[in-house]
């Protein structure tokens, strides 16, 4: 058999194993048992929320995507592409397909792990009775389902479209007919998360402002009528919104990595394919060293879950590094430099979970200086938190410009084609790879996340003993840890696939520089970074409006029905759950707006260079004002953990815990943090790859 | 006389009668009466304690200072600069001595400005027993004393170091030998308003927490051992460093085009030399209207200040308009593309103050917003105040976009040289003279605030009568809005003076482009938006450890000398200004030496172009950053003063004033506010120039 049949077979057989793995997964976890009828019920209501959200939120996205196809194809129709060589019409119809395709696959993987995880929690819950290990076990493998699940149908769909599409004999202009795919996934993740990010956060923040603050109620309790819409918000938020985002970067970096690869396949004399397949490949063996990765985590029953998660990792990022050894000697004829540059992506992987880690954990210095400040107050408490915020870009920054300085430099040394910048590019491409083959792993830690604080508030609302209560506990720990790293994995891998995405937009609308010393390139450029901030603002702004509402529904329901704070009526859960619904659709449709149509206006005023500047610009101030929500957010929500935990001592050296001013101080920073780091934080990283998207499709419009 | 030496006439002219209408300014205030002998008793030592300071600053910028100017002298002795075209040393020497004249004009204007200022507040305290005009008239005239100073001396600076080498015969090479005095500037009013600005909110930080929340005795009450520090540091912050960060975008302004007009001046057969010279016949006519607009300033009695200080602009900004259109005939030829190009910066200047007005003032929906979230609590507060800051980044986004645009493009319309880039860019030099021309009114107004705040303070302090104090008030809520004002107008010409400065980078490193898809440019412009998040970083965790200090000392004072609280023993105000001293001395420097060192490494690894790239991301991410942290800081600040002035209604319809718990969460907003708008928001208005100009100085290192 050719290379390239192996090579289709490995990535269709990878994609297909990691199907049945996520099957399996499933399997085992719904054979599990539910516990006691309490826990039943209550999961049962989440089920029932989740599923209610999950089927408006899709139907709205899916008659907006397509209207949108419609209008894509339209205007392709109209405009017609020079890098797709082809009739404006048939053009059209195939870019209006893949963005369907892509918004499909998005939308139904994202459901799919919604399903399972909706599944898991009240058997995590069930298996907490027994033991920590048992429900860690549970728990990772219901997050495992939805997440290989998810990027198997990402690497599979764009593997199939390019095939479609034949790709394999005209690679000149496949990758440019599926970039719809990516535009079509990236529209769908930024609805998914935007939706999800506020429904969450004002389910969270209203349930917690009147319930905990002025009811007196501890959380997840079940007198609490927003309590089920908070548990339903951490699932589309954590579990919905960032298997978005993560089907996203995968399909963009295979997109982005086609395009590229067909410019040094070309370049060499249509010599070795395996520069179109390289990504695809690496996607498959990361795939393949994930499962084995998760099928390595096997806690006995009082070990600390986030070691084996930490070993977990461990045994995936080893397996990625042979494969992408086993990779080089095979796709690329064994080309060295290409091989320090995937090993570079996945060094930056690592570099980018232990950076989140520093400032996230509450063992470092930045968690406990925000605890420190608590002591004067809420003020200090803030000012520190966002110094720590804005301190947190500093790092990260340097690890990508390393990252992509040297991914490029070894690219150049390839020396494949006479273009050194095309070779240089390629190297980072390599690298964006090499970060992506841990993708899977690290979304099955991410929707473990919503999973084991599911089943804390299963436990909770079911009056299960304190030692269980204890476990979900120490696993909801891990799960807030997990999310946050996953977040930091999430931006470095979008601002790595976004500098792919950029070259492939140079490349389609055939410029040769981006000149930010012309005046209209400055212009795009600034109002890209602009776009990131207003974008932010209408986030977290709605987030705001959002929770006003729930915390008026909340109050309307404690004060009509006084029996419900007596624990004798049950609040109506269910109205709550549809206040959210509601909230969060109408909100994310401006911020849904603005993010699509603003390149399309600077582009059609500006014309293609200004909107490059704009994309790059805006990457770059998306990129650290994500860092400043994500992280600041995540080391307030740690700093208030910390103080709870008693580990922050007060001047003769006795904890100061619950209940006292610092205590509160803290919370006032947990709570500014949430539509940080649940909201405006992670819409940015699926806006980052919207814009390359959205500019890579409308390209011909702006160069005509 | 030849149209030359009239300008000639004119520049110096204007900038000694400026002088002279400065020092009759200072007389009439200095000839006031300064009230009881409790009054005076009061001032002199806030007088003492900014003398302290001014002196200790001046005396570390100063060692500083030297040592650059000998490394810039050595780099430029051993490197050369083809721009100049002369011997190395000699070009070292020069550009040294240009650096340390900048320098010295920058703190002389700075420290005389305080001089003025710390004598005006008691003699505007004195007037105000009298009556409300009669008090402004005082505060203004001490405001402008030090505004025209500092002005003049900017534009005569420049103008007598551009004569001084030879500028008049040579003016290729000038420009390139004065852009030192700008750098000298611009490294003043960095560690000026660095260290003015951390000085000043730790006192205020470090006075509120302990003697407000702590002791519960008023704001300015003479108990407080840090209320003295703390009127100083109104002083040393808004007066001396806003102050600085104007004398160096006029000076940044003037050379910048100075710069650019030799390009249009050569490439039109050295026809005409008005080229070169308008930006300081501009400045010099936009001086004349300026003292004009504050001699209309004849409030009566019970008029509103506000209103008055706006006619007074209205007066300035139309006969700046008439200037400029005298220019036009006079210099230009009579070209109206660019009279256009010098009205579009007028509006602009308009606009800004427009803007910063609906964002910071509490008749508008933004302010009301905060407040209204303010019910909620702390959190609710600074979540809707973040979304307030980065929403408030679209307007003046747009605005200098727009006016940018305009003018490159009206200036394109001239078609005095070949070069279509280089005549545009002019038009954008014509611009940003337009919004400069009303720079000495407008500092006039914002050194009014730190007198009318003393004022207040000298009132408080020395117990005069209730209608004595609530006539300082109205001057205080005036000065507060003016500050703010002039902060939008600040950050507004910094960002077109910064767009001059780019362009004369380009031209002295010879580059033809600044391609953001090259891998060392984009990655210095990532650089360039980290640099601008951790600078602010630094700066308010500088505050954050500096009022550390402050707390610390007013506890101890009042623990070790109970007779401070009973009022019968005097605190040791001069131990709390000496720990703001050394705290914010201590504390300039990390940020400082980041500033100056993060462009130079990245200079010398990655070259010229990337440096570009820094520069003009950093600028960007700077005006966005500086926008969020001066106008949410602003807004923050009146949400509390709304409440205070029983503006904020209950549902019930009643007034909710101090006291309450809403009251108590906008208090929380306005501490986080203070080292935003004060220290880290008005910092980034000179990190903006300074990057431009230590990159132009040291162009020729990054080339070779």
């Amino acid at each position: 058999m050719s290379n390239e049949v192996l090579w289709a077979i490995l990535i269709f057989g990878a994609g297909i194993l990691a199907v049945i793995f996520a099957l399996s997964m499933a399997r085992y976890v719904l054979s599990r048992d539910t516990g006691t009828p309490e826990m039943k019920a209550v999961a049962d209501t989440i089920y029932e929320g989740a599923i209610a959200y999950l089927n408006r939120q899709y139907t709205t996205i899916a008659s907006i995507a397509v209207i949108t196809a419609i209008i894509i194809g339209a205007i392709i129709a109209l405009v017609g592409s020079e890098t797709m060589d082809l009739p404006g019409p048939q053009a059209a119809i195939m870019t209006a397909i893949a963005f369907l395709a892509g918004a499909l696959a998005s939308g139904v993987s994202g459901y799919i792990a919604m399903l399972v995880a909706v599944k898991s929690n009240v058997r995590t819950a069930a298996a907490a009775r027994r033991s920590l290990g048992d429900a860690l076990l549970v728990s990772l493998r219901g997050g495992a389902a939805g997440a290989f699940f998810i990027i198997a149908l990402s690497i599979m769909g764009v593997a199939a479209i390019f095939y479609a599409y034949n790709g394999f004999n005209q690679p000149e202009r496949a990758p440019f007919l599926i970039v719809g795919f990516g535009f079509g996934a990236s529209f769908v993740a930024l609805f998914a998360q935007l939706g999800g990010g506020i429904y969450t956060k004002a389910a969270d923040v209203g349930a917690d402002l009147v319930g905990k603050v002025e009811a007196g109620i501890p959380e997840d309790d079940p007198r609490n009528p927003a309590v089920i819409a908070d548990l339903v918000g951490d699932n589309v938020g954590d579990c919905a919104g960032r298997g978005a985002d993560l089907f996203e970067s995968t399909a963009a970096e295979n997109i982005g990595a086609m395009i590229l690869g067909v410019s040094i396949f070309l370049a060499t004399g249509r010599d070795n394919p395996g520069f179109i397949f390289l990504s695809l490949v690496l996607g498959a063996m990361g795939l393949i060293a994930s499962m084995i990765g998760v099928l390595s985590v096997r806690p006995s029953a009082n070990a600390d879950p986030m070691g084996a998660l930490n070993r977990g990792f461990a045994v995936t990022a080893v397996l990625s590094i042979i494969g992408l050894f086993i990779a080089t000697l095979w796709v690329l004829d064994g080309n060295w430099w290409l091989f320090g540059c995937g090993l570079v992506g996945i060094i930056t992987s690592i570099l980018f979970l232990l950076m989140t880690q520093y400032y996230t954990s509450e063992k470092y210095r930045p968690v406990r200086t925000i605890a420190e400040a608590s002591k004067t107050g809420p003020a200090t408490n803030i000012i520190s938190g966002i110094a720590i915020g804005f301190e947190n870009t500093a790092l990260p920054a340097i690890v990508i410009s390393l990252a992509i300085g040297t991914a490029y430099f070894f690219g150049t040394r390839t020396g494949f084609s006479d273009n050194s910048f095309v070779n240089g590019v390629y190297g980072t491409a390599v690298a964006t790879m090499g970060m992506l083959m841990t993708v899977a792993y690290v979304l099955a830690m991410d929707i473990f996340g919503p999973i084991t604080d599911n089943a804390g508030g299963v436990v909770e609302m079911s009056n299960q003993p304190e030692e269980v209560r204890e476990r979900t506990d120490a696993l909801d720990a891990v799960g807030n840890t997990t999310k946050a790293l996953t977040k930091g994995y999430a931006i470095g891998s979008a601002a790595l696939a976004a500098f792919l995405l950029f070259s492939a937009y140079l490349s389609d609308a055939r410029l040769e520089a981006v000149n930010l010393a012309r005046v209209p390139v400055f212009i795009g450029g600034f109002l890209g970074g602009m776009l990131v901030f207003l974008f932010s603002s209408l986030a977290i702004r709605a987030v705001g409006r959002a929770a006003g509402d729930m915390i008026e529904e909340v109050r309307r329901q404690f004060r009509s029905e006084p029996g419900i704070m007596q624990g004798t009526v049950r609040p109506n859960y269910a109205k709550a759950v549809d206040i959210s619904t509601r909230a969060a659709l109408r909100e994310m449709v401006l911020p849904g707006i603005l993010a699509v149509g603003m390149p399309v206006v600077v582009g059609l005023i500006l014309r293609a260079e200004a909107v490059a500047a704009l994309l790059m610009v805006g990457t770059m101030t998306g990129i650290l004002v994500a860092l400043v929500l994500n992280n600041g957010g995540g080391a307030w929500d740690n700093a208030k953990k910390l103080i709870e935990s008693g580990q922050l001592l007060d001047e003769e050296g006795k904890p100061i815990g619950k209940g006292t001013a610092t205590h509160a101080a803290a919370v006032v920073g947990d709570t500014v943090g949430d539509p940080f780091k649940d909201t405006a934080g992670p819409s940015l990283h699926v806006l980052i790859k919207l814009l390359s998207t959205v500019t890579l499709v409308l390209a011909p419009l702006f160069i005509r």
